[in-house]
């Protein structure tokens, strides 16, 4: 039998390398398959974490059935991974699924990958806390708090929510149209608090998708949670996925 | 030997059904596949006209060696055809390949689509003869007048295909960092003036894009220019391609 292993950062499945691993320094070019290979004395693939957690919610969770899936990550940064045709769509450099870094508003707020207005800076765990911070809501216990804040009506929680959901739905629309996507699972920190961007994003989405895709699209909060990406490293383990 | 045939509209390549041809309405809901085989007395194959520039731009053209290739047509609209992991990406419902209209400015001017801020309304022929036109440039003759106007150095015709580059740069951005694409071919009725806009395109994906997958993609004004969709549809009808 064997192990498999998601990394944050972009790597190799099949030489098992690690390229980059921007917040485990001490992986960067590492080959993290083959030598824990030797170790366990089993065979260990690995993969990019966004992606394992997209295989799994794929397989097991709240993607089954999806034939062009985005499972989307809003944390402390928004990752995401693409099932396209069948399989994990990786890119040829195996950096695809960073949908975090698509621009959103072109002259928007600074993100901390250099651009501007990039998803990441409205919609993810961080930006809802720094929103809700600014606007005077309590965030001690992070995004979760600020759900707490806004389930209780507080309307300032409530539309830093509504500003988060809408720009999901705005990154849903274009992917929408240009992949005919048609599912989208949210998965992170702020998966628990979807029931209150959802009616903003589903706003954006009706406005700006096209009918005929937008008829079979639907998303849904992650499923399996923090098990998405152990269960989707094993399914990879076991598998050879992915293009 | 089979016969191809590409048609700007929805199709079921495998049933070769036309759903639905907004510009031509005679073929909405045809056979036209079957139809026409029977009078030709050979198979026939229908695809999407920019599917089928796509793919022959792809094997034939500014697309050869590409791995995750975007072609996008600048013209009156602004449509697009995607080869992902070695095949033509066509999604659930075959409607895959929108470009035009991503969300570019969530609040910009009215797309004919119904949506805001659309691509298209930026960077299609017929935006940038409007534009022209609002700033004083002479425009008969369409967006090569425009041009001719810009390389003569008239500076409301360059700022007019700078706007139009930019528009192409962000997108090109959020599709190298999503898709990992390594290729964006430029077909349509600007192509010709693909010089006039790169540069500015260059700059925002330089200013957006992540740096991996930035230093292998490049982009390319279509070398089939109108012949792409013919060659695409005589490849499609020799080989069952598509996903």
């Amino acid at each position: 039998m064997g192990v498999g292993i998601g990394v944050p950062g972009l790597v190799d499945p099949d030489r098992g390398r690690v390229a980059v691993a921007p917040n485990l320094p001490a992986l960067n070019e590492r080959e993290l398959g083959p030598d824990l290979g030797r170790v366990l004395g089993r065979p260990v693939r690995v993969e990019n974490d966004v992606n394992a957690i997209a295989v799994g919610e794929w397989r097991k969770g709240a993607g089954r059935g999806a034939r062009a899936l985005l499972v989307v990550t809003l944390g402390t940064g928004v990752g995401g991974g693409l099932i396209l045709a069948g399989t994990l769509y990786r890119g040829p450099d195996g950096t695809a699924g960073e949908v975090g870094h698509m621009p959103l508003r072109p002259g928007g707020p600074r993100c901390r990958c250099g651009a501007r207005g990039c998803l990441e800076v409205y919609a993810s765990a961080t930006a809802v806390v720094a929103a809700a911070r600014a606007a005077g809501v309590p965030t001690e216990g992070g995004a979760a708090a600020v759900a707490v804040a806004a389930r209780a009506g507080d309307p300032r929680a409530r539309k830093v929510f509504a500003r988060a959901g809408a720009a999901v739905g705005v990154a849903a629309a274009g992917l929408v149209n240009l992949l005919n996507l048609d599912r989208m699972v949210i998965g992170g920190g702020l998966a628990g608090a979807w029931d209150l961007m959802e009616p903003h994003a589903r706003r954006e989405l009706g406005r700006r998708a096209f009918s005929r895709p937008l008829e079979r699209f639907r998303w849904a909060p992650s499923l399996l949670g923090d098990d998405a990406g152990v269960v989707g490293a094993a399914i990879l383990a076991k598998e050879n996925m992915g293009a």
